[in-house]
């Protein structure tokens, strides 16, 4: 009961300060709920002179986080260094091999190393956490890993990238197109320092193969997510979605099918009276479907220092507690190899596109499709601009492959002006 | 790792058939995830002879539900029966003196005996939980008490009984009263054999005393609860809320303030922004709010066979882990009593009443909220019904005393036709 748990904080960023801020705020509440009290006892990070908003003045100091994972007073290893490779991995793989528990935040590496990390930690009898990877303060891995498990899961969705959010829902409210509302973003700091890491889906990605090895229990596979960022997504596009029903999202979307596993972080167009169109700003949502349970929403903060840090918090007061779990749910020797699903599961598509204005232009897109085995839901053509029509097509239910076949067929129609734009409909 | 768990299964209802159907269809995959499997080995209801959707055959039977807690061969016992003494409660008490860990869905027992029992449960280090007890199939229970352990909760909101939403949001989308939309729920079977459970807020504020014991740290106390049914809930209140841009909902906050812990279920507006107004039909909603965390929204399915045998199987998985939590979330001996709040926390309030058509009745309207220290926001005097003139008030904000004064002042008025509705407006 008196013996508290002694943490090894690597990382004094933004969440690593978020962090000390709740264990200096909230000693005793937390001393009650974990039923011992929870202490830092050393520090590391890149200065040790910068100016932060806590005081770690009380904490031993450590100029290599490695030694903090060997350190004889440290229990858990708090790894917020971030990164795939580097020193992270180095301080979460030396940690287990001391025989310390570990809590990151580090989506990347585990979306890379996940299944060794899980190995090791499993080997040496550790847990390996890492709630604050994904969907920032929503505690999603706690919901899937153990609140859901009596439930086959039958898909993960989940809007986990707080800035895409921004720039898309800042698209619609203002009007304005993508490189200015990008330039405002990075201007604001919503930005990684890679911004490609956001735009291009990375950092979404790297959390839905997260979730999707605890779903389905397979082994981590990120290279298996079919990636495609925000960048092409247009203003006119927004609103021509809206005006059918629609919002657009850049939507994770993890499912196991007859085909393999099917793991996708691209943008797509849900119902607007889902709460997944709702979403505004840089909030996060995961939706989790269980065959018992059905469809449960979770909705929340998915960045910064109190959100991230209330993870953490949960994840070192779950081991505090004595929770021990299985990195993804259940053992690691245990999780497959899943094949990667080569094509997406049916839906509906939207395309839009621009045409040469001259006659049979139509007619030949719409000969394209139907080779393609692909049936038109709803088409509208819209006013000329000048020569040229544009055109938005709601398909019927089709594969990535029909589509793909479909806009191939589409070049050699000869009549479409710029490429074409085609986002699945979800069903949510 | 293949020593079983062996569940004693009390009650054969909706839920104890559900978990029953996971129990067999998900037996190897519970088994990869508890690390051990799950097994029935005895179950008990009121008929044994009753044709089930599920076969029982292979499982020993009891006729007496309080036999199940004596059994050797009995490790968890699962109480499904319900009802807040009689059976349920005998059962309990038995299983935990007889060593067996314990799962229910029993909201009404915990709100009485919650302490008790949750005493009872830690004197002889056993489990007692209770996920499938609160919002059906929604993990909300292992959120608050785990997942955001790390935070001080500011306030808990929720909309927890699908019944009353649906009623509230079928009157709104068929125009039909209250009474006839009553009339069809109680056909559809909707209703609790005592409907009163349902729509005077019994139920669901016996779930929200159960969030408010972890939230805060303190005692349940359920006779606490502030409860105003959804009966007084017109059509009209509903339209007139929709203009103004709110939905109404049966919802139930708990919250500490300098005056004591205020718990209350009465219908409320609510900005139709906000996911809580868009909550349509059975679904539930909790909204948690953190310090660190800020506002965390979670929605799933309230009740029903699968949900709640989610629930349950939830906790009987996490006790197949090991994993052991007082029942509340911190030691039942150190939970205190809290006192209530007398007084809620200040709010705008939406007031609509209808005064006799004659100079004046408005300005007395008008200088009872004045001298009840109550100023206006807005205020609407709708086109006259005969002799009689509906009016819509929105006030700045205001504590429930102030309300209840200015309320007792209209009626020495005598320009009231009828008794005033007043609603407050909760800022979510």
């Amino acid at each position: 009961m008196t013996i508290p748990l002694r943490l090894g904080l690597a990382g004094l960023g933004t969440v690593g300060i978020g962090v000390v801020k709740i264990v200096q705020a909230h000693a005793e509440l937390i001393a009650r709920r974990a039923g011992r009290p929870v202490e830092i006892v050393a520090v590391s990070a890149s200065s040790r002179k910068k100016n932060r908003s806590a005081d770690i003045s009380a904490y031993a100091w450590e100029d290599d986080p490695v030694a903090l994972a060997r350190r004889g007073d440290v229990d858990v290893l708090v790894e917020l260094i971030g990164g795939e490779n580097g020193p992270a991995k180095a301080l979460v793989e030396t940690a287990l091999a001391n025989g310390k528990d570990v809590v990151t935040a580090n989506k990347a590496m585990l979306a890379r190393h996940g299944q060794t990390l899980a190995e090791a930690a499993e080997a040496a009898g550790r847990a390996l956490r890492f709630e604050a990877a994904v969907a920032g303060g929503i505690p999603v891995i706690k919901a899937l890993a153990e609140g859901l498990a009596g439930n086959a899961i039958r898909r993960v969705m989940g809007v986990m990238n707080g800035t895409c959010n921004y720039i898309l829902t800042r698209m619609e409210s203002t009007g304005l197109p993508y490189e200015t509302v990008f330039e405002e973003a990075r201007q604001l700091g919503y930005l990684e320092a890679d911004p490609s890491l956001d735009v291009d889906g990375i950092d979404a990605g790297h959390k839905l193969s997260l979730l999707a090895a605890i779903a389905f229990g397979c082994q981590v596979d990120f290279d298996a997510v079919h990636l495609e960022g925000i960048g092409a997504v247009s203003i006119d596009d927004i609103r021509l979605a809206r005006d059918m029903g629609y919002a657009i999202k850049l939507l994770g979307v993890a499912q196991m099918t007859g085909r393999g596993l099917e793991q996708r972080m691209t943008p797509c167009l849900v119902p607007e009276a889902h709460p997944l169109a709702q979403l505004q700003g840089g909030t996060n949502m995961v939706v989790i479907e269980g065959d018992a349970v059905g469809q449960i929403v979770l909705r929340g903060a998915g960045a910064g220092e109190g959100p991230t840090a209330s993870a953490v918090m949960g994840d070192v007061i779950d081991i505090a507690r004595g929770l021990r779990l299985p990195v993804f749910g259940q053992p690691a020797a245990g999780l497959v190899a899943a094949p990667p699903a080569a094509v997406s599961a049916a839906a509906p598509w939207y395309l839009r596109m621009t045409l040469i204005d001259k006659p049979g232009a139509l007619a030949r897109i719409a000969t394209a499709l139907g080779d393609s085995g692909i049936s038109i839901d709803r088409m509208r053509q819209y006013g000329h601009e000048g020569a040229h029509a544009p055109v938005l097509i709601v398909t019927h239910k089709a594969s990535s492959d029909d589509i793909r076949h479909a806009l191939e067929r589409f070049e050699d129609t000869g009549v479409l002006v710029g490429a074409p734009v085609a986002l699945r409909i979800e069903d949510v």
